[in-house]
């Protein structure tokens, strides 16, 4: 808790200096003011991050943390369970979609095993696993809370080795069967959504399922006597919050993007899941949702609210809705495009163009 | 006038059997049905247009009509009209953000000078001019209908003879102070809507320059006896409303638009004015607006009922308003994405997932 306790300190505000030189050379540049949109908003929430107006984010990964959820015993998924470590597996092949969408974009994918319920190995695989899957959340706690700093910590270790080794920017990506059932219940307690607006089709399911999954949810709220009511935004109850209905992947995810903000370095976030994990890094450390990017609004029901809640707009509308970083990794596309804009773009004064 | 009637004849629906193959190939795919939602579909209309379930869509280019506009006499733009020449030589000295932009995308920026007020001569132009900039139309018709066929059938050629290089997907681009003016006007026209709704801020307008824009532009629809009541959807009405209170880059990119579609290439439409020809090209053909593909949802106003009239979605909601195609190069990224995980991905056999 020590450790956690520190992390949270370590995180600092963006440098608003740096914001506004970065802004003074936008208003340089060949173009209306603020037509770029969302692109100039990058380059100038980049520049307050890393505290360069035109910094390298060459280097870049996604950190798909994998876990498994004693919640599916609950039949809430169109998946079996196995298909989490098949999935894994996928991922170290390099086969998955969000391997493909990382090649395209030029990043690395780093698979980490946070907390499969099965003894994965493989020489690119990073283990880090705090327990096999998680408890039945319908049924008791999911997570002690010394399991939940565990992975929270385990996330930003991943983030300080990837800085060592010269990465600057990060997205969040996870695959877990059952995954948005602990999401939907994390985001009826920290928001005081009801279930019925929480709960999405996940992977697919029919209504009566769905219907079914929405039973679940509330049943693991009460048993653990979250209130759904919202309201509460302490760094201890999004702890509590986290280790009674959320799973070894998001905690892991949380430390990704602390770890990002403590490192400064901007962190794409994905759909759903990865959001959830924002929302609870954000209650731990508020300032830490300025180092956080959206990237899609995913068709998953509920993230809108998140997304809301966080203060974050999606800059994709893609009706996706697979998770494992797929979105996330689409914005490093327009991270690199704003960049070019600051480094490439002709200004008024260089190209003889009249101002308005 | 029979060149263009030849045109629209020549374009015809999608291959339907090519698009179910397609739809058959991202069901093998491992990730749960549809879950890669506007890849997907991209994925299957890019089959669908090209009869290739992968087609090779390396070869780009966005395509930048430039044009003035008689109608920034009356005062309508926060720019003086000198800014489209010397914009048109920012685009040829690769110092625009569109140049930026499609040099990340891997594209070609392709200027072409269809109606600018000055006479620019540079290797890299295009130079098919109609006629210096548009009448003023808010005291007569802005083209004559054979200065409006000539501005199409220029695009069309255009388009010719990069498929001649083996260019195989397309943007469009513009720039023309006052564009967006002649825009609102045709959007009126076609839909019915008000100039209220339909008459945007452009590259930055106050609100007092805003209600004269508006003011402009019934004016422009009652000199020009233009009903605005919507509902007429005839090809002939809208090359009237294009040839009345249209501009020279507008008809151009409606030539580019049905020139891509005879030649079953996809094109990326860009914001607003773009928008507006491709809903042109779309009373004039129909079938046309298969080969579309949206790109973002521009801030300016009015753009969000043009793409509801094409039946169009954005994927990007970047609150760009810059056009010069700038949103649409952006989303060549996302069609490379989609062919990637056409080619690229495992299936559930290959990668020995389970299915749901």
């Amino acid at each position: 808790m020590n450790r956690l306790e520190a992390l949270l300190q370590a995180i600092e505000p963006l440098h608003a200096e740096i914001v506004g030189q970065a802004n003074d050379h936008l208003n340089q540049l060949t173009k209306p003011q603020g037509s770029l949109g969302k692109l100039e908003d990058i380059a100038r929430q980049v520049a307050g991050i890393t505290g360069e107006v035109m910094p390298d984010l060459s280097k870049k990964a996604v950190i798909v943390m994998a876990g498994d959820h004693g919640v599916c015993e609950e039949g809430i998924s169109a998946f079996p369970a196995e298909v989490t470590p098949q999935m894994v597996l996928n991922f170290l092949s390099g086969g998955a979609a969000v391997n493909v969408l990382a090649r395209h974009a030029g990043a690395d994918v780093v698979c980490v095993d946070i907390g499969v319920n099965a003894d994965l190995e493989h020489p690119n695989l990073v283990s880090c696993k705090v327990r096999k899957g998680t408890r039945n959340m319908a049924r008791e706690a999911a997570l002690s809370l010394d399991e939940t700093v565990d992975a929270i910590l385990a996330g930003v270790r991943i983030v300080d080795d990837l800085v060592e080794k010269g990465y600057r920017l990060f997205a969040t990506g996870e695959m877990g069967i059952g995954n948005t059932t602990a999401s939907a219940a994390i985001l009826c307690a920290l928001t005081g959504l009801e279930a019925g607006q929480a709960v999405g089709r996940g992977t697919g399911i029919d209504d009566a399922t769905w219907l079914h999954k929405q039973s679940v949810v509330t049943k693991a709220l009460n048993v653990n006597g979250l209130r759904a009511e919202g309201g509460e935004t302490s760094a201890a109850y999004g702890l509590e919050v986290l280790s009674k209905v959320g799973g070894l992947e998001i905690a892991g995810l949380v430390g990704v993007i602390l770890g990002a903000a403590k490192h400064r370095c901007p962190v794409v976030v994905d759909g759903f899941i990865s959001s959830t994990a924002a929302l609870v890094a954000s209650r731990l450390a508020p300032l830490s949702a300025s180092y956080m990017l959206a990237s899609h609004l995913s068709q998953e029901q509920g993230h809108a609210k998140l997304l809301e809640s966080l203060g974050l707009k999606a800059m994709l509308q893609m009706d996706m809705r697979l998770g494992e970083g797929t979105g996330a990794v689409l914005v490093f596309n327009l991270i690199d495009a704003a960049g070019k804009i600051m480094r490439e773009m002709a200004t008024f004064d260089s190209a003889g163009v009249s101002r308005g």
